[in-house]
């Protein structure tokens, strides 16, 4: 993509100071992991990571010499049974907990299954589980889901973000809600919804998929009791890559998983007839691992060997302030629907516009690739590993100019039909 | 593997007369699509199928060309989304049932769970899941792990399996049972099971993960009404493939599912707060699915395309016979666990042996390839797109040989600690 520079209104706001600031970022090497096709600026992050070499290589490896030659022996001989401790291993730094602490497994709604049960059986005299409307609807449907299946056991509570804390009352068994919520990119105060459900006596349940890998989690340090969170968006583990479950160490031994699956048996191969629960997290584990999922997974993840977190969170807002400043002064007629405050705010903007549709099939035309959530919501992803402030300056252009030239307005566009 | 051919007893149990077989064997060239090491004999398909060229091709180009050049507008392009979909409508001819009756998501264990909550919910009244103490651990996990979320509504019963029938009673909601039991290999009678289970207002929910790909399964035709099955076995759909699901169109309507996940939902991409089913089986559906892990079963499937499952299953019992037929003449020491009857077997054998563990693992040291389950039985898997008659012959003059010498009185091999 090239675009012609605009004559900045002042320096800090012009490419050449963009492209700067590429030159002295410190995380400006990690680019070099990812294979980004070259016509592309990637702000889908947030929707799904991009391909790393290491994870390319680990692909053909366990798919073409270890599957294809060593077969059922690659169990033994390449440590697949492992697979799922050597990842959590990588992801609990990210997300602020112990490795024990963490089980890779699954799908993020199947766990969130998991945990909310956990939580409901934790709290036997209570049978609230309270969430909030701006919740990923999946979230929201595995709670539903356990409810019906509980009759009368377990009661959804759903209000609007604001009247949450007021909402927490001594019915509540689990708050669940996400840390970075997927269509405002609102980052919450998760040591303040712990601290406040602990003082209610209710566990708290967080999703984490669009924080884990793009900000420092920090868990333990904010006691948070359970979380759920997604291997494909800023951990770039391929599509529907597994996802990972978070059970603190003070609830280990009390909390139970339903989805009792026999890789989470204390002794799987002794094919006893009776479910034990394996001590610690891995009880969360159920079936057969995907072990070729798995394994691109824990490639992707080595991106983040010796980042530093404070940085790549310092590179995301600022990318975000950036980019925010740059709209203020190019599209004002672009809404801007996330935080503006870049400490309240995830790792993806959140833009409001009433054609959004159509601006987001525009843009991916042109190669910025972006998404949209309805009603009006246009998602810019920022992932700080592999964006640059260039991409930034480049993607802002082209969403002014294809404001300014009504580029949107093409039937292509218009028609919907475009599923994610 | 070369092995000098012994003096047969009588023709048709010479080598010759093997390969004779093979080169007659209208199945023949199956063996082609796959990927087998020259040093193997591989008897262990009904643990992990082996790699196709087409899933090898496959997964290439999905993780490089389309995860890394076309990134998230895959979902579209190369319509990912739509992978389940068609993954089922290869999966359903081979089990019997029509394409819309086929969902492909998740593990067969928490597939397993989703049926059994919803058998249990259509029948309202009952509360007994029965089983057979030899189902495979994993389904037993999961009734109990069910019937402990449910505590007092749903309660395990679990026979012997010459019980079953006589502990099929008025209670029962639901009967959970192999079609082909993992250890022993005895076929069940799904038919009969089904009638009656039927006569009993109770429904059957199948787990066809040692017969999907190995004979002609016939839900529709014997009336099952639930069933899952593993993508890794005989469908060689890669390490921990994908599972599937099985639900009789008469039951679709009503059959809810508690694993509510939104690819389950009539219209995910509403994002609706609410979860509506989708119509159909796809309401089994549930969280994003393993693109790569699905593309590579997908193209798997394609090596039954044209196969007659009446040829397959023929030739199946065939190597079963000359298999066990050989270990009579020549290691009368072994036992056989498994139906000396092919119309009774499934699709691998089960063999016994005081020192199963360490004969095992003397066959694999020389490249064949085949299981252990404890106490003492040793599994060989006959798949039969690519297992050769004479590959049979050769596997059963190897664990002759372990046994005449006592290859496997060796310390390397008496060391327990491989967990597959």
């Amino acid at each position: 993509m090239t675009l012609t520079d605009s004559p900045p209104d002042v320096f800090h706001l012009s490419r050449e100071a963009a492209a700067e600031r590429d030159r002295v970022d410190p995380l400006a090497s990690c680019r070099d992991l990812f294979l980004l096709p070259a016509d592309v600026l990637y702000f889908d992050g947030n929707s799904l990571g991009p391909l790393t070499r290491a994870a390319r290589e680990r692909v053909r490896e366990v798919t073409e010499r270890q599957w294809g030659e060593d077969l059922v022996r690659s169990w033994n001989l390449h440590g697949w049974i492992d697979l799922p401790r050597r990842v959590a291993a990588k992801i609990a730094p990210l997300v602020g907990a112990a490795a024990d602490e963490i089980a890779v497994t699954d799908s993020t709604s199947v766990n969130l299954f998991k945990l909310l049960a956990a939580a409901l059986a934790l709290r036997p005299e209570r049978r609230v589980i309270l969430s909030e409307t701006a919740q990923f609807p999946t979230d929201l449907y595995m709670i539903q889901g356990l409810a019906e299946l509980l009759d009368g056991r377990c009661e959804p509570r759903l209000v609007e973000p604001e009247g949450l804390l007021e909402a927490l009352d001594d019915d509540v068994a689990a708050v669940c809600l996400s840390h970075v919520r997927y269509k405002d990119s609102t980052l919450l105060d998760m040591a303040a919804v712990n601290r406040a459900a602990r003082g209610r006596g209710a566990l708290t349940v967080w999703d984490l998929s669009h924080s884990a890998g793009a900000l420092a989690v920090d868990l333990e340090g904010c006691g948070a009791d359970f979380a759920v969170g997604c291997g494909y968006k800023f951990l770039n583990g391929g599509p529907g890559a597994p996802a990972f479950v978070y059970v603190a160490r003070r609830h280990q031994e009390a909390a139970r998983t339903p989805l009792a699956g026999w890789l989470g048996h204390e002794d799987p191969f002794l094919f006893d007839l009776d479910y034990r629960p394996a001590p610690g997290v891995e009880r969360f584990l159920c079936g057969t691992p995907p072990v070729i999922a798995l394994a691109a997974l824990d490639a992707a993840l080595d991106a983040f060997a010796g980042v530093d977190l404070a940085a790549l969170r310092a590179k995301s807002v600022a990318l975000g302030d950036l980019f925010l400043e740059l709209l203020r002064r190019r599209c004002p007629q672009v809404g801007i629907a996330c935080p503006e405050d870049g400490r309240r705010r995830g790792s993806h903007l959140a833009l409001s516009h009433p054609e959004g549709y159509a601006v987001v099939q525009a843009l991916v035309a042109r190669g910025v690739v972006c998404d949209f959530r309805p009603p009006d919501v246009m998602r810019f992803g920022l992932a700080p590993l592999y964006l640059r402030y260039a991409d930034v300056w480049d993607a802002a252009a082209a969403l002014a100019d294809v404001l300014e030239t009504r580029a949107w307005d093409d039937p292509r566009f218009r028609r919907r039909g475009k599923v994610i």
